[in-house]
């Protein structure tokens, strides 16, 4: 099977000949059939990030594929079905975060494409227990971002509590954004879309903002506190300026869910303010396997829609470079098919 | 009547012969009994925050008194009942935040002792609606401190969602932190307590935190994580290296609830821990009513002691020095009686 | 000024000559511009409910009109301003339902069309701080049932949890239902309505259901349980085998709200099923000014779609033939201009 | 090893000899120090709740014992743990319920002393990731009736919502009752014990319940109005006429939570007071391994008190009658050591 690989960090991913895995115990074998591209690959293949994944690997985790064979133990995956493999590659099923809704948060998690190998690859093992099942009629070009750039976006827009009668702030209209976007207005809201590039503004017109801010001309928090200030902000655009604005969007008893990780990502808050008008910031991280099969869910019910521009896996390279040029509206899909 | 008034910023006050005001419409008069001294207070007098009051002006928002006269238009209070006069001096009553059950963030209200004359005073009038009863059997000289350090501690625990289950770090054992800590462990929860001089940690020992750690000595947040780390940490100390410290003490998913304003407090948070461990900051200001009356109800429950010192109004200079020079453990009252 | 005056229970409304009311202190004196026609004001009219109303009175609590005058102490509302009044005429302001955003369970409320004369004339007082803006560009026609189907459903609808991710039931495609419908679409749920009528049934199609069942025919429990349950099932059917049938429709966790007030309505709940299960079963009655705030804001935003008929004040006694033989799909407004 | 084995459904246990098993992978086997009795036995061997076990089986879910093996794959779990063996035995793990932190309401669960043998028995066998471990300093004899009657009342209070400022009725001062009372007590609630035997009255003024309520001689619904309503009530008694009581003591927005499973119990609901007054009935099962970590964790910390009688594991027919004829006031335990 050919597989995208890291050989070191930040050089040119290999597209390499390998053997097909195994399933062990409570894993299934996967043949992929589409995975997306999301920004936290190319942070991997840099080695960004404090802890770095062991070399090689093999990136990616917006996987979806059909179920090939499976070791013993899985009993509620059969082969046949289609399964998205999430960042979430596994969690220990019993420590108070997993126990208690917040799996997303387990300290012992693995996480397919950095700690376990990805989806950058025609065929990937993985748990059994965490790959999520995708809902028939539901396009895998589409699954494919949504096991990520979905999921973290409508996580944080779960905890941020917007909903009807809020104004939602969403700062960065790109791959997470367009769907943050869309699940703010799902869950009711009036939105607010922040972008500094006309075609993500334009995107975000399409997509039923209910405001579109230019942040290259215009000053997001005073245009932003001119409409009453927004309720939630949801950052996702890796910049301390840009979370900045979106802090000081807010109204009275605003929340901010900080997403994007910009290097060294500082957010300094003003105490006095953030006391008297009763502010919170909130951290969020991608989401449970429930929250992705609520996504599946809200997709199959024709609620969302997916942009996205497919490419073939030897292209990875040309993709990283791509995305890193600002040259993608929102999402690349790899289609294996 | 005696009043305590502040001429000029930053000079002393001045023990001022007044009139005795009479109530208007919607108002009470209230003979006072005993009223608490807040760093608020001198804050307020100082001119130290970016909206000053109003010169002159009498400080004073933990009062509480007897009703003596009222306006038209106040059914629910008589003649005879002792009331709370605190911080929320009034509000709109129709917008967002008072609606929902948020009137201490309600943009448009007046604050005693601020935008209002008042409980440094023999007598004070205040609105009808938004003093609070204080049930029979607790002590003047409780509800003082109750009014303002109690409420304010009282709130910022139950916006932290401390509970059984939950570790709470209480950083700063004073006026607020020694009422914070009963709160917390009122709350259910496993109590930590943090301060910088023996007779608070000593004070902390005594109302029962199950761990007490010394700032001057250990290093808060290690100690702290040495235990499993803070599910929240309530800042009450008003220096920006404690409030980085409670920061630094929480686990994962913990929360830090500001309420402590340093001069030009600040608190920068890492982005990239901020999500990776899905963690928050809220700022929590005073409370409502309702919480007011909860902390009353607790006390006469006999689930609380307030821990103060008996002075003169005509001391309240001295008062002042006292508290910054850090010689009061807990709270000062003035005793009017 | 005209009035449809009730002057004795379960007699026809007469159509009186009235002197125009001066507004009192704190109230706003608003010319009609619309009413809508709810089923309380048929029960209020018969004197079907518990406690009666003192006749004569005017009933009506879904007014929208035109503040023309005003009474001393009312600041935030302005003459032109247009208003709507609803069932919650006034709330004391200061008991523990009002302080913490529950005003429509204040024990001490007064209601339209009830305790206080409402919205079935052409012109009204009413209190100044109770009366809720109406945004521009809202048409009062769709304001009107808005006023209390609207803002009765959304609270419904808030309460019970329906969000992204959850199947919500809907019992009773009506005045109330119509607008449930979009509410718990609005909210993100998928959603399954109910209904007796081939008139209702089709309108739930056109407003996006779903699902769509029809009891005279299906088994609602059966039908629904085979789609995996109800997480959310809305009773606004008034009768006692529609509640049934909505609460044995829910998947375990699922939670009933009771909205419709069945005569003698009764729900026997199993004890242990609902244990076992982890089922609730919340009452649900109107809503905050908030709520209705929050309600205008969404058709202002376009995201809601009144269904109404519009008939004089005249026909009054007509319209409610026409409701009680159910001739009426969704609302009958009265047009006063 | 003995085991107390049921051979038959309303018939004597009989105590026998079994083979001592063997772990299977992920499994552990606990040699047993404590079980509590908890009433579900009786019912279970009695065979009277709908679905019923397979005969034979050995009844117990409040098993606390040492690890003294272990299949593979089992991690967390050491030799020589203290451990808590519960009623939740196993769940599936990856439906919504588990992976949104209500594993107590997985229906594929597997219940210990029901769908696999229990805490009856010198040793059992059971799954690594689902027994809870015992904190150092726990008694075992205290944390049996911890593992069922804590946990289950300690969820009931914190669905219900109970905490400072609320007043928590208990109905029901048994082996459960005088847990929940101190729950609701820790949680910060006023408490209202209501029991019908002396013994239990007693028991609820000695745990410190604020009020205490002989439902043989005292109406309880008018008594707890008397004192403003019951916000919260917690449903233990296991009769119809009680859950009714409570349920009529609710003051406006009040919860009832059903925890008892009276014979053919039934709660029906008036429902125009139900949705006029805005109140709750809510079903709860038992509760979480979290749930139990955090039981076991205040009662380390001092925080509750187990009322227990010893008696051994020969004696269970015996320990049946006392607790069917009512002469154990909170909680048999059967001691192994």
């Amino acid at each position: 099977m050919k597989a995208a690989v890291v050989t070191g960090f930040a050089r040119p991913l290999e597209i390499q000949d390998r053997v097909i895995p195994l399933p062990a115990a409570h894993q299934v074998l996967v043949r992929m059939e589409a995975s997306g591209l999301c920004h936290t690959d190319i942070h991997a293949a840099a080695g960004d990030w404090p802890v770095r994944p062991d070399i090689p690997f093999v990136p990616g985790h917006e996987g979806i594929g059909i179920v090939e064979d499976k070791g013993e133990g899985v009993d509620r995956i059969h082969v046949g079905d289609r399964v998205a493999l999430a960042w979430l590659a596994e969690a220990c099923g019993h420590c108070d975060h997993c126990v208690s809704g917040r799996e997303n948060l387990c300290p012992e998690q693995r996480n397919s494409g950095y700690s376990v190998d990805g989806s950058f690859s025609e065929y990937a093992v993985a748990h059994g227990d965490y790959v999520v099942k995708v809902p028939e009629g539901v396009d895998p070009l589409d699954a494919a971002p949504l096991t990520c750039a979905g999921v973290t976006t409508y996580k944080a827009v779960k905890v941020s509590g917007a909903g009807p009668g809020k104004r939602v702030l969403i700062s960065g209209i790109g791959g997470l954004g367009h769907l943050a976007l869309q699940y703010a207005r799902i869950a009711g809201a009036e939105t607010v879309a922040v972008d500094v590039t006309d075609a993500k503004l334009r995107l975000a017109h399409e997509l039923g903002a209910d405001h579109v801010v230019d942040a290259r001309t215009q000053d997001v928090a005073k245009e932003v506190r001119g409409l009453g200030g927004a309720d939630v902000a949801i950052g996702l655009a890796a910049s301390n300026a840009s979370l900045r604005a979106a802090y000081d969007a807010l109204r009275r008893h605003g929340t901010l869910v900080l997403v994007a990780l910009p290097a060294d990502g500082r957010l300094e808050l003003p105490v006095f303010t953030h006391v008297l008008e009763g502010k919170s910031v909130i951290g969020s991280i991608v989401g449970t396997r429930q929250d992705l099969a609520e996504v599946f869910r809200l997709h199959r019910l024709g609620r969302t829609r997916v942009i996205r521009e497919q490419r073939r896996l030897k292209e990875v390279n040309e993709a990283f470079a791509d995305v890193l040029a600002g040259r993608i509206t929102a999402r690349v899909v790899f289609d294996f098919r």
